[in-house]
Formats: C-alpha cells, sequence, structure tokens
C-alpha cells in the first residue's frame, strides 16, 4: 500500500525510456554533440505567429478558461483542414483540440481501456504509447509489424494481426507515417487493418503526428477516410512535426462523438484544457497551410536523402517521418547493443536504442536527421558511419 | 468489455459537473447573464506579457520540446519565489512545473494512490480533484471540514479527521484557502491537519491555487513551512487565480524529489511536458510580482466587499479566494434546491449548485464575485437578493 514515502505501484509500472541510463554519459560532452536522439526539427514555424504587441487586444478571452473542447474558430479551421487534407467528412463539433498528440493518446487509451484490458500495438512503435498503455492499468501487447511488412515476411496482413488478438483485445494502436521505422502504409495495407478491426469490433487508435511528412510523391492516408470500419477509428494529429512547434503541445483529435465525450472528461481531469494563447496562435498557420507545407515536406527530403547519402549504409530510405532506423546487428560482432550505444555517445553522436520501441527491436538503432541543422547532420551520418565501420 | 461503440467503464464511473443539466436553461439567454457560475477573473494579467516580434529570437528554443520538468529559468524564478513569499526551502530542482495545477494535481492523486485505495477529501472541495480520483480508480472519502470548523462543530480537528481515515487512506487532500467556501485555515489548523497525516503517514496534497488571495490582513500559508510532516507534503501552485492568466494553464508543484519524479513519469504520459512559450512567458511575471500582487489582492478584498453589501446576507465573509458559498436552506422553504437553481438561471442569474462541491453541500450554492466587472457583479448580487427574497 502506497504511504507517505512509497508511491503507487501505478508509477513503478511505467517504463521510462532506455536513454536514461546513457544520459551521465551524454553529459560529459560538455561542448556539445551531435543529438540524433530526439525526434524534433532544429527550425521554428516557418509560418508567421502573432507575436504582435496588439495580441492581448485582438484576443480579449485568450487569458480565461475557454470551452475544454478548444475554441471554436481553431476547431473550425482544424475542420476546414481535415475534410481538404485528409478527406474526413468532420464538422467543427468533432474536433476535440487536445495537450499535444500525447494528450489525446493518453485520454484516448483511458476511454477505451479499462485495468487489465489489451491493446494491440503494432511495433516498432513510439515508446510513450506503450506507457499510457501502463498509466491506464492495460496491456500492451506488441506485435513486430512495420519492418516486417517492408521485408516481406507478412504474406496477408489480416491473418497475421488475428492471430494476435486475444479475448482481452479492445483496440490497435496503428502508426503512419510510423516512427521510429518511416514505413507509410498505403490504402490496401491499412484497408487490411481496419478490417480487421472491423470484424473483431475493436478501437483503432490512429496516430497521425506524421501527417503531410512522407516522400516520393507518397501521400499521408486517413484510416477514417477509407470507408472500412471509418465509425470505429478515433484519429489524432499535432501541431509539433509538420508545423514545427512541439513547444506549444497542442494537437487534436477527432473521431466519433461518444469516445470524443469520453476523452474530453478525461482529460478535463489531467489538464482541464490546452493552452489557450497557443490555439488563437494556430489558426492562421492552419490558414495558410497550403503556402508552407509543401515546401517542409521537400526540406525534409532533401534532409532525408544528404542524410543517408552520408551515411552510405546498405537501407531501405524511411517513406515518412525524420527518422531512420536500422538493425544494427551487422555492426554488433560480439560487442552487446549498449556497448555500441555507449561507443556512439563517447564519439559525440547520440542515437536512440531501439530496446525503446519494442520489445523485439533491442539490437535496432532510430536517429533523427532533422535535429541538427542540415551540415552537422551530414558531419553526424559521416561519423556515426566511421562508428559502426 | 469495452469494445467499439462501449468506452471504458472508467470513463463511465467520472461524474461530471452537476451543472450540465442547466446548460440548456442557460443557453436560452440570448441576450447574456450574470456568470456567477464559474471560477475565473473578468481581467486579463495587470503585468507585462512578451508579446513582442522579438518574441522568436528572444527566445530560441520556445518551439522545441524542453526538459519536462519545465525550462531552467522559470524553475528558478518559482523556487525563489517560493522561499521569499511561501518561506519553503525549495530549490529550481525541486519544482515540476506542470499543465497547470489540475495536471499537478493529477499526476500527484495517480503518484500516490493505486485503484481501491483511498483519499481524504475535506469538504466542501474543488469538483474536479474528485474527478480526479475518479480516474486514477481510486475513492474518495469526503469529510465535512471547512464550513464546520467555522461553524464551531469540530471541536478538536485532530480527533475529528482521525475518524474518518480508514486502513486504505494514502492521502489527504487540502485546500486553503478553500474553493469554495474561502476559509483560509491558520497556523494552528493547519498543524493540526499535518499532525494527523504525520502520526498515519498519509501524504498530504496541499492545494494552494488561492495563494496570496486571502483577505482582511490574513496570510495564505504553506503547510509545507510549518515544521510538521514537511517532507510528506506534495504543494501545487497556478497561474491561474492571482496571476489572472487561466488561460495559460501552467502550474507547478513542489515536494518530495521522489514524489516529484514519481509525477513527472506520469506526467509525461498525459501530456508529455506543459506548453513552453507559456514558460517563458512567466518569468518576468513571477520577478515583477511584489509590484502587482498586491494590488490584485486589495482589489478582489474590495469587490468581495462591494457584492457582501449588495447582496446583504447574513453570511460569513469569505477569508480568501473569489468565491461567496451559503447553505440556500432557509431559502428554499418545499422548493428542491435544482428549483431555486433554475429559478436564478431563469433570472439571468448563473449559480453553482452545491452539490459539485460535495455530498454534504446539496443545498448550497457558489457564486464568484470576480468573473463580471464591479458594477455587473454589483446587479448581479441585487438580483440574487431579490431571487431568494
Amino acid at each position: 500500500m502506497p504511504r507517505f514515502p512509497e508511491v503507487s505501484a501505478r508509477s513503478a509500472r511505467i517504463s521510462g525510456s532506455t536513454f536514461e541510463k546513457f544520459l551521465p554519459r551524454l553529459r560529459q560532452h560538455r561542448d556539445g554533440f551531435y543529438k540524433l536522439h530526439i525526434g524534433d526539427s532544429d527550425r521554428g514555424p516557418n509560418y508567421v505567429l502573432p507575436y504582435r504587441e496588439d495580441f492581448a487586444a485582438q484576443n480579449p478571452y485568450a487569458f480565461q478558461y475557454a470551452n475544454t473542447w478548444g475554441i471554436t474558430r481553431l476547431r473550425r479551421a482544424i475542420a476546414e483542414k481535415l475534410r481538404d487534407e485528409n478527406h474526413l467528412s468532420v464538422e467543427a463539433d468533432e474536433v476535440l483540440v487536445t495537450g499535444g498528440a500525447t494528450n489525446a493518446l493518453s485520454a484516448c487509451v483511458h476511454a477505451i481501456a479499462d485495468p487489465h484490458e489489451e491493446i494491440l500495438v503494432l511495433t516498432p512503435s513510439w515508446p510513450f504509447f506503450r506507457g499510457m498503455v501502463q498509466l491506464a492499468g492495460a496491456h500492451v501487447r506488441e506485435l513486430p509489424f512495420y519492418c516486417e511488412l517492408r521485408q516481406g515476411s507478412i504474406p496477408r496482413i489480416e491473418t497475421y494481426l488475428e492471430s494476435a488478438i486475444t479475448s482481452r483485445c479492445v483496440g490497435i494502436y496503428l502508426n503512419s507515417p510510423n516512427n521510429p521505422s518511416g514505413v507509410t502504409l498505403d490504402e490496401a495495407e491499412l484497408t487490411a487493418v481496419l478490417r480487421v478491426a472491423e470484424a473483431h469490433r475493436l478501437w483503432v487508435v490512429s496516430d497521425e503526428a506524421y501527417d503531410q511528412m512522407a516522400f516520393d510523391g507518397r501521400n499521408t492516408l486517413s484510416p477514417a477516410a477509407l470507408g472500412v470500419a471509418a465509425g470505429q477509428v478515433l484519429t489524432t494529429f499535432t501541431f509539433s512535426k509538420t508545423y514545427r512547434f512541439a513547444g506549444l503541445r497542442l494537437g487534436w483529435a477527432t473521431g466519433p462523438r461518444t469516445l470524443l465525450e469520453a476523452m474530453n472528461k478525461i482529460m478535463v481531469h489531467m489538464i482541464y484544457g490546452p493552452t489557450v494563447p497557443g490555439q488563437y496562435m494556430m489558426v492562421e498557420a492552419l490558414r495558410t497551410r497550403r503556402e508552407w507545407v509543401p515546401s517542409v515536406q521537400a526540406e525534409y527530403q532533401r534532409r532525408r536523402d544528404d542524410f543517408l547519402d552520408a551515411l552510405a549504409l546498405d537501407l531501405h530510405a524511411p517513406e515518412g517521418t525524420y527518422f531512420v532506423f536500422f538493425d544494427a546487428q551487422q555492426f554488433l560482432g560480439k560487442e552487446p547493443i549498449d556497448a555500441l550505444v555507449a561507443r556512439c555517445i563517447d564519439a559525440g553522436v547520440a542515437v536512440t536504442p531501439g530496446e525503446d520501441f519494442g520489445d523485439d527491436y533491442r539490437n535496432w538503432i532510430r536517429v533523427c536527421f532533422a535535429a541538427e541543422d542540415p551540415e552537422r547532420s551530414r558531419q553526424a551520418a559521416v561519423r556515426l558511419r566511421e562508428i559502426l565501420a
């Protein structure tokens, strides 16, 4: 029983980042290091933000509590974007603005899963989603999927997914473009996942953080727009990636109204509501997106190409996101992966150990090609190649 | 089992606001109404905010992910304030910046209570705290306290609290100045509560949202500064009340490092971190607080006096906060409380039913004297007096 000085068993259950054990090592680099281990852009927004002296006068309600679903102006702008860019039939009242996509996903997990129930997590996956399921007292069932699909080792998605669904399963976590692998599912692949959800009455949690961040002419697709099981998909978005404003902590969710209502009630008891001045700031960013989103996409594709050229490894080029995820087994010999990660850090290149992304990726490594400016990214790739060689 | 289209039992368990049933009635007032039912100030910050065109240039990292504990500059400014104004021995690394005090309290509840454990909630209490305990799967044990203390019906706090502590109890929720009653506990009263916590090894969750908002020469006191059981107190603060920036959604917690670490891990899985540009904005507000906090306090006291004069009921004047909470039993006759609340709303005065603040306050009413400008507040008080008469 958690009584002072003990804390709850719940908090002990949440697995922190594997990377933490490398932090003391990282801190020894007083002159800096290449931070390929984080998932953020080195550049801020490339649209105009209303940081003007008349902000308060122009937005007199930005200081007060607002509708916990989000301000109307922003919800309308989001709904318009979702209809136009994601082909989702969404009205403003089907948009729930949240404290980042993290908050949307956390509220969703709490809204669909009770303790001891299970969510099928297609891996490799963003580590925090697994932590949220643990926070909610539910179980994660990991299923290696994205890399395996591209390696051709999943002959039929439906059969493969069905083999992993237990009687306790309430939902599937889907993330395309996928962090960390960059795999961007096409319509047939997404439809196959949706058919399984439909047949088993599972919620689909579609994490679209990397919306509009696919390369080589690919489009990012919203599963809820594909005409299969659309009513059981909850989709989350963020202003942290294409909109390059991770610091703002603002995102949103759309989906069936009953689920959004449950999520709102949960969100209110986690944060009350998302930051209000930030909501006023993003209305124009959404409205002007056609002017700047294509250049962001093109820029990331160029940076991916330059990074891969400098890295010069035989890799499947990421189809989206700003990550490169690769199996480091071939470079290990008898060296354990932790020793390799430590060697990278000692040489000034911070990388993320694959273990954070799922049990099956212990010997993999993730690097971000957008967290340093292009020239430093190239230098980091060259150095990483030398370490691995 | 929650499968599509069902949501979790957890979300159904969280009791929403009693006020919701009155919303359709409120929406009939197209020409507006007196909104005494909310807990917010009609005025924005009375300190200068850095909404300037050079904000981005001055704060180049405000766009990116930051330390999830908060930015160093803000944590230092908070620690300085806590030492100077609250007499707490706190260093910057003992400050956890959060997405509002709501987020701090929610993370704290999840960090100290596992499902089926109990938190003793002294009532009347802020309704969202009870919802957080429900979200965490734990139980609320309500104990009427603040009003009863002022009515003289609690001869000895220690004996009274001990009678309510069960074997499942892990903590006590304390909130002084108290929303809704305005009761502001003195040193002897707080010390008595702390002694009980010490004797039973209970965590004390001290919600100090109304820090610096006490009247008639009273000081708001931080229990963790009183020298009893200091190591088992977790204290939360907000920028929403004295700082009048509820829209920002920023607050903080301080307490034992082990508990803060558990809270940070939980918070990261609810929101990742609090809004970063907002953190940069509040550094100056903290540094200049001596220049403007006294005038905010004096202004609220004046507004309380004017409101009470116009209301002209025989009430214990609130000692702090911007609420008046009173037993409406005497005005009810055979009319149920819901009918009285409906009559208030129909007459254009929105009030909060007491049920939201605890099972023992069903016939009470809370009104806020700061949510409308002073003249409208006076008008609302006069109209309320007429309804009750």
